[in-house]
């Protein structure tokens, strides 16, 4: 049976001048062209509603049925624009998985038809693991990573041609294919998920190589590769056990989406009015606060949250219900298709946070066991607090977002390790800065980076310093926390020619392209202090793989004194014991004061070098840097 | 009916030796000098039970005896040292107040007696009311306010002997007197409240003019002046509608203390071990995050609450019960005596963080509309907001501590008007550290103030600029919070020549001294910006005296643009409105931002010059500097 009601659009007042007009219909049975989205979809949701998109000329008019068991049509929604149609399914728990038509009729008696597919669903709900804090991510810019196959580097259907390594903000190549060629150096690294930032078409005239301007959010960028090579990497990934993260926009499109040309309704975009008539258009004004902010002015708010994030991107109005749906369905459709382990949501707090929350609770319903974290980029505790699932916020907010972005801890960690000791300065900014956890619902739900893809280069921010950055890297592996590093810091990438250039940020990783004089994957030509960090980071990495107290154990740290800064973490027999120590002068430490950790006598072995120490009355510190000692001779 | 129990110490282990020696008794009838403390009480407490301090040689194994209808002995308890007794009364509601003998009868037969007396209540305790968002209290440093009586500044029964108005650390003799002379002044600038740093007896060797070393918790220091002056300095304020707020310490007393040469107990001080046996005493770590962090490590939460906070004030020990007894009755000995409308809680985080509940709880039990505010010296507002009455602290801590202070605006407003207008830096401190709020239970109960007795003069962290002072008080008196302002911050007293410096910070206020050549109560000898910055005090605390808006209304500001920040208070029909300007030159401020504050063709008056405008399309700036705006001609 197939039920189908027309509906007025949700908004009268704007659809009277198209409920006005009569159209004629010019659809012809062949060969039209229809864009339907998703593409296709499972069955076996919690939800059983699924609100399908349909842009083809002049189908606003038809009328569709579908012949389907299981399968109804509950509604059907006109657009503002004649060539959009939204209709909305229900798909019974028993409907058998398979393909059908959907018949558009017409009013001349004409009809075309678009063959659908409901998929059964690859796993379990329960089964998408999301990335947590026994995890460590390898963030990769992919254009920037490995050009694996070097026949897709230029599109000629898309608007952007240029490929040029020497131009910091042109295309390079690198792709999927570069990714899954060297899934076991990041494995043998240590890793256990991978962020690549976003891999969908991004159609646009310049810079598309960073992919946050997408223009079509169910295409994989051809230059990148296409959704099978996607999937290629996902299955490699999971059979080796590494987790995929996909990195998600639900604020903007890039100003060449495929819909800017014909917007389904004229509140699809934010000041789409301004957009159409070429009126100068508000950039958000970047006060993030005035989503907390109980005093923020009503005009505050609004140029926040309905500001473009910068012009060549739309804002997304995520308060059009039709908008809504679209967002997260896009998203739970990739979440299975790639079986994905969790979402990285670029922008987070410029989108309508009331939409945000129904976004993450939506997908966390679906996908119990699922991650997402969410990008406030604030250095303000209170901030990354707010947006954590689970606080209890005065006004009642509740995100459902289990992930967010410790920025704060960052900025400690930098400038603890850039200055110098002294009462309020040094190791106290993350002694005191990490005490903060107090606050957090779940502080091992946040995710602690040394830097990403749009600051300066861990290595640059701590002034090239090798020891402050072996100190910085093995905080945050040690902390109670989900871990990212971004490719390349293993083996001291900077920027500190131009600092804050994001495209230097994003240099190419050496050995990712045919011929590089330097291969960081084989160790070919890498100096000595670069192969020693890649070492280090592989050693703690791959001890942390197995770590049950760096997971999930107990946190306790001492209040820094003399340069040194001691943190463990703890869970049965196994004690890890991080000194991080400033003096470059040999120190001995007195060990009295850590009596409460009851490692008298004991013999603890040095993770990085594997050679043993036995715990007395004083350790000896030789040099500056971090020592990371544990109990356990074997996990 | 008089029940006698002799208890064992509370804590047996310790008491031991003291039960095992007979000790010869050897008190006289007459003539035996009794310490009885609390001296007296009321009738008419919640609580009904009260206990006695009693200390006289060798009193420790009398039986003490009452003979008074409703008044009952329900425990006494042996203490380690044999020249105390604790004796628990219970106070039946009924009974009525008078005096009785408290009669000590000893093993020899002999006995002594004491005089006690249990008052009637002046008051009802919902009298009571604390300061609040309408109040701004004059914080005063006594001994530099105003000498008004030059015959008490010597007191040849202390140790400190040694007037010298030319040395900053030396007594200058402000006295109590000196205030109640020039409450007419305190009263004309608009002041609603006065908290006096504390006057109690400080006879110490040196460095006893700021009253934070108290060597009796029951006495006023005759310097100050005597009990009868603090009276009747409360009733002449209470007479004007003036709020008196004493400040009180829980955590310290001085060294010179009289029970340091006989403690009661072992454990009346923390490290009282070290202390008799001249040990190295451990200064406080003062890593106050210890409160909060769920990792710190034993040792240094140790150190933090039994450290002293400097070596010659000896750390209480709050967990001993007679201790937390003792300090929560002194407390309310001294509402009841002076009729207190809040008390300023000294160093409150350095205090063992349970007991501060129990008595911050106790006391607001007693008096439901009292206020207290506890100094915890951070800018984190995580910290502020943890100690504040019904915050949802995550381990469940309640501390009903109504008010906290200010740190984090107070440093935000610093900042923000020494820096250069730009993205991250000037105006938007203020405007996102207010924002913060949202965080705080009640944001209207904090304290906020541009300096205290322990900070560099406002003035002088201004770098002596008129237009930012003027901008941070005008910002302090009008945002949702309990004002402070410190002396004379009114005629722009600093202590640039050497920041920091604490006996300069603590200056004289001219014209406290007879003689000054300058006497800022009559104007005599100030310069040109010295009496403007009275009257601009003045002018706005006059009007925030009677201005809903600004105790209780609501609070709307707009983020800061080219060097402008505007901030409005609204209720009813009264909106005040204070444009805090940047800009040295002349500037037309567009007015059409503001369309939400409904002012279009509304007359504002200027709360300072009078001088009236009319709300349109713009409004002229004509230079740098706060510009005070109400809809109201009169409140």
């Amino acid at each position: 049976m197939i039920k189908i009601f027309f509906n007025t659009c949700y908004n009268v007042k704007q659809n009277i001048f198209f409920s006005l007009v009569f159209m004629f219909v010019t659809l012809a049975t062949q060969a039209q062209m229809i864009r339907l989205e998703p593409p296709n979809w499972w069955v076996g949701f919690k939800n059983s509603e699924l609100q399908l998109l349909v842009n083809s000329s002049e189908i606003g008019n038809a009328i569709p049925e579908i012949n389907y068991p299981g399968v109804s049509i509950s509604e059907v929604h006109q657009a503002h624009s004649p060539n959009y149609l939204f209709i909305d399914l229900k798909i019974d728990a028993s409907t058998v998985p398979g393909t059908f038509d959907i018949v558009f009729r017409k009013a001349d008696g004409t009809s075309v038809k678009y063959e659908y597919e409901l998929k059964a669903r690859p796993k379990n709900p329960e089964d998408y693991i999301g990335f947590n804090s026994s995890d460590v991510m390898y963030l990769i810019t992919p254009d920037r990573f490995s050009n694996g196959n070097i026949k897709n580097d230029i599109d000629t259907d898309l608007r952007e041609q240029k490929i040029d390594r020497t131009d910091n903000y042109a295309r390079h190549g690198g792709d999927i294919r570069g990714i899954i060629n060297h899934l076991d150096y990041i494995d043998n690294l240590g890793f256990t998920a991978i962020w690549p930032t976003p891999m969908l078409t991004n159609d646009m005239n310049s810079s598309s190589y960073h992919g946050y301007a997408m223009t079509d959010f169910y295409e994989v960028d051809p230059r990148f590769g296409t959704l099978q090579d996607y999937k290629e990497l996902a299955q490699k990934m999971d059979a080796r056990g590494l987790k995929l993260i996909m990195d998600m926009v639900a604020n903007h499109c890039g100003s060449e989406h495929w819909w800017m040309k014909d917007l389904p309704f004229t509140d699809w975009v934010n000041q789409q009015e301004t957009f159409e008539t070429s009126g100068t258009l508000r950039n958000s004004n970047h006060r993030r606060t005035t989503n907390q902010d109980t005093y923020a002015s009503k005009v505050d708010k609004k140029d926040m949250v309905e500001g473009w994030f910068v012009p060549s991107m739309p804002d997304l109005n995520q308060r059009n219900p039709f908008m809504a749906k679209y967002i997260i369905q896009n998203n739970i459709w990739w979440i299975e298709t790639l079986g994905l382990a969790g979402i990285r949501q670029d922008t987070y707090p410029y989108s309508d946070k009331s939409f945000m929350s129904t976004w993450a609770s939506t997908i966390m319903s679906e996908y119990p066991n699922f991650n997402i974290v969410g990008e406030e980029w604030s250095t303000n505790p209170l901030l990354v607090r707010y947006w954590q699932a689970g606080t209890p916020n005065k006004e009642g907010y509740e995100s459902h977002l289990k992930s967010t972005m410790d920025f704060p801890m960052q900025q400690n960690i930098i400038s603890a390790l850039n200055e110098n000791e002294d009462w309020a300065t040094g190791f106290v900014k993350m002694y005191e800065g990490l005490a903060m956890d107090f606050a957090y619902t779940t502080p091992e739900d946040i995710l602690i980076f040394a830097d990403n893809h749009d600051m300066d280069r861990v290595f640059t921010q701590l002034h090239e310093n090798i020891a402050n950055t072996k100190m910085a890297l093995s905080y945050i592996f040690l902390i109670p926390r989900i871990v990212q590093m971004y490719y390349g810091t293993e083996i001291l990438m900077q920027n500190t020619a131009q600092p804050d250039d994001h495209g230097l940020i994003r240099s190419d990783f050496p050995g990712g392209w045919q011929d590089d004089a330097v291969n960081a994957f084989t160790g070919l030509g890498l100096s000595e202090s670069q192969a020693d960090m890649q070492d280090f980071v592989s050693k703690i990495l791959n001890y942390r793989k197995k770590s049950k107290a760096i997971h999930t154990g107990k946190t306790v740290h001492f209040a820094p004194e003399n340069g040194i800064y001691v943190l463990c973490r703890v869970q049965d027999d196994e004690t890890v014991v991080l000194i991080l120590n400033k003096n470059e002068e040999a120190k001995e430490l007195d060990l009295t004061r850590f009596k409460e950790l009851n490692l008298e006598g004991e013999t603890l072995k040095n993770v990085v070098t594997g050679a043993t120490v036995t715990w007395e009355t004083h350790l000896k510190l030789t040099e500056k840097g971090p020592l990371l000692l544990t109990t356990k001779n074997e996990l």
